[in-house]
């Protein structure tokens, strides 16, 4: 295959938008299931060649994680399938009347819901990005640019030519799923200057490249930075649910965005919680940094600083602060989280409803595992990212996140008077 | 009164939305019949300020346009009296429900609708900005910064006294509304950096203005560019309707952005339609400029360059094209056009169809005047702009536009497997 400028590419997609903007649902439905059952049929190549690359990233002294990352054993191809086919059952994001209603007049006005147009899709290692990626885009109708690591260039571009073709069988347009192939930051610099062709740039990486790919281009750009999340146990928490939802908050998986970074505990119940928590903590491994109060419970944890409170660890680290009640609490959430995944541990409604209403947060979680916040158990089937941002999209960023809508009103000669 | 610092305003902002996120709505719909009311009270002072302004606006040499849009008249007063008491009689825009379920492990999810945040106002001369954005931003639970021209500094100044006043004395907090009061363009400097206490910023003047703003800051904007707007008069079109349409599109008022600057018109009726198009537009006195193929039918009639199909006149100038079919039509649309409004004259429902579906603007008008797009037709009430972005907000901007959402989930100690 030849490798298109990415002006090229921009440009084709910008063409093949405007066609998938009219598909039915039912092509677009058999274009994912074609999607999984071309992948499928080429899974022993796909393996074959991403071992390839892994071997060469080992070699090459790629970290564990991102070694791990970049890997695609059975289960994880069989989970890139799997969540081809789920988009493809969810309802159609297109084409729903979000409101409507007739003038006294008669002209006919409705508001509907109609694809974003061109997505591109910066991102680093993992290469079920690009399944995922390309189900969430062509489910909402969008034409799709897939930009991913450099190290992940050959699985990738088989994922991506398996997926064309499964798409254009089922009769998409050609171009309604691209990858940009030429290797180095240049190609990622022209991209960014596309913004007559490219709707919406989604960048799924550290918060540096999302923060520069923001500056550098004049593109819409869906961000997912930092998730602080804290998890407050109220005076009248269940211990047991309180330790329990902690631990799972915390250590489930310590590198994840939902995961929980500091922990709130009320001044009333911390002289019975902290014991607890620290045992459950000290099984997990995990190094506790706690505030002055919580020194005092817990003596021989590391003190925290304010730094600790702006901080996302990702790491086996947890900071946690006494505080006086719900109202600190909130304040504490408020001040330093990031708007990501919040929670509280209770009994109490009205603790539930006012923590609920306050939270500035994406999510809020009541008696609920942080872990839990994403489009897996919001029901969203398959995700593009998480948006921290407020403005669109908030949170998991599915296929309905990936509709923007339009006007459309049916007058018979109506003029303005 | 003493003029705080900008960063001031913006951190007093922030702490006002939090307090009006939980505001209910009868408190937030009280304050805006009380916004109208305190203002009513000082109608007369608010008018003498007003022509003072006014009358400095004139000596100081400012143009005609822009006078206008400076003075408050009667009509104009009570016009904003109105909109402010409309607005309240509209649904409350927060806490809808958008979604939710309970998942088969019993976690129950929803999203629902909140506020954004803080909303920075920043416009020109037009002192009706000041109360309908503070209107629309009070309905949506927001605080609100204003920032208007400084030649309606005082009248503006009067105006937020008295609305701040009616939205205290409902029980709002006392920096809901907020404004920037300090002269000259460092203030709005201020404001661009604010981007930890402002969540979007909305800026209303011309082109030069919105883009210096988008690409200083960090802080989201909701755009409102220009308005190239299209109507396509196909084969099959009544006469007199098209040229109904035709006329009160461009003529109705040239100088807004949903007004007709580029008509198409279909080659099978263009030797019926153009010397009737002609006859209407001349006795409005509209220059007409044409492709090749519009001046055989109407020779003196001035050439159109590539230029003209770019180009938002916002003046008693009209480019005509004659195109194949509707094909031509759309796609003369989705490449010369700005997203905003496109209309169609058809009494075919497979062209009306098609059009509806292929044109990616924000409005699409079917046998209707362009000029009936916008915020009153389409049953918003106010508005505080029309957005020609697609990410977020598209097409008019009002109380739901300026909401975003949570998600929530209630468990009784659910965990992540």
């Amino acid at each position: 295959m030849n490798t298109p400028s990415v002006q090229v590419i921009a440009r084709q997609s910008r063409l093949a938008a405007r066609q998938l903007s009219s598909t039915s649902e039912s092509v677009r439905n058999l274009a994912l299931a074609k999607m999984a059952d071309s992948l499928e049929s080429v899974r022993r190549q796909i393996l074959e060649i991403n071992a390839q690359e892994v071997a060469k990233a080992r070699q090459d002294g790629l970290s564990a994680a991102m070694v791990k990352r970049l890997t695609i054993d059975d289960k994880v191809f069989q989970y890139m399938l799997t969540r081809l086919r789920k988009v493809a059952r969810r309802p159609d994001p297109l084409n729903r009347v979000l409101e409507g209603h007739t003038n006294p007049n008669g002209l006919q006005v409705y508001k509907k819901s109609v694809p974003l147009g061109v997505i591109g899709i910066i991102y680093e290692s993992r290469p079920n990005v690009t399944t995922d990626a390309a189900g969430v885009c062509i489910k909402s109708g969008n034409a799709v640019i897939l930009r991913g690591g450099s190290e992940a260039l050959q699985t990738n571009t088989m994922l991506t030519d398996a997926m064309i073709e499964g798409a254009v069988e089922a009769g998409l347009p050609e171009h309604a799923i691209q990858m940009i192939r030429v290797p180095g930051h240049e190609a990622v610099g022209e991209l960014l200057k596309m913004d007559d062709y490219v709707d919406v740039l989604i960048p799924r990486g550290g918060k540096g490249l999302i923060r520069r790919i923001a500056e550098e281009t004049r593109i819409p750009v869906i961000k997912h930075y930092d998730g602080i999340c804290h998890l407050y146990i109220a005076a009248d928490a269940v211990p047991a649910q309180a330790v329990e939802l902690a631990v799972n908050s915390k250590c489930q998986s310590v590198q994840v965005c939902n995961a929980l970074e500091t922990l709130l505990v009320d001044q009333r119940c911390a002289e019975q919680m902290l014991p607890l928590l620290q045992k459950a903590f000290d099984a997990n491994d995990i190094e506790l940094r706690g505030c002055g109060k919580a020194q005092q419970l817990l003596p021989d944890i590391v003190p925290a600083s304010e730094e600790d409170w702006h901080t996302e660890y990702l790491a086996p680290i947890l900071s946690i602060k006494v505080v006086g009640g719900i109202e600190e609490a909130i304040d504490h959430i408020n001040t330093y989280g990031s708007g990501h995944t919040d929670g509280i541990v209770t009994q109490s409604l009205s603790n539930a409803q006012q923590f609920e209403q306050q939270i500035d947060s994406a999510s809020v979680l009541i008696n609920a595992s942080t872990r839990l916040s994403g489009g897996g158990d919001y029901g969203l089937g398959s995700v593009v990212g998480i948006s921290t941002d407020k403005l669109h999209a908030r949170g998991p960023v599915g296929p309905d996140e990936l509709t923007t809508y339009k006007w459309v009103a049916y007058g018979n000669g109506h003029l303005r008077g």
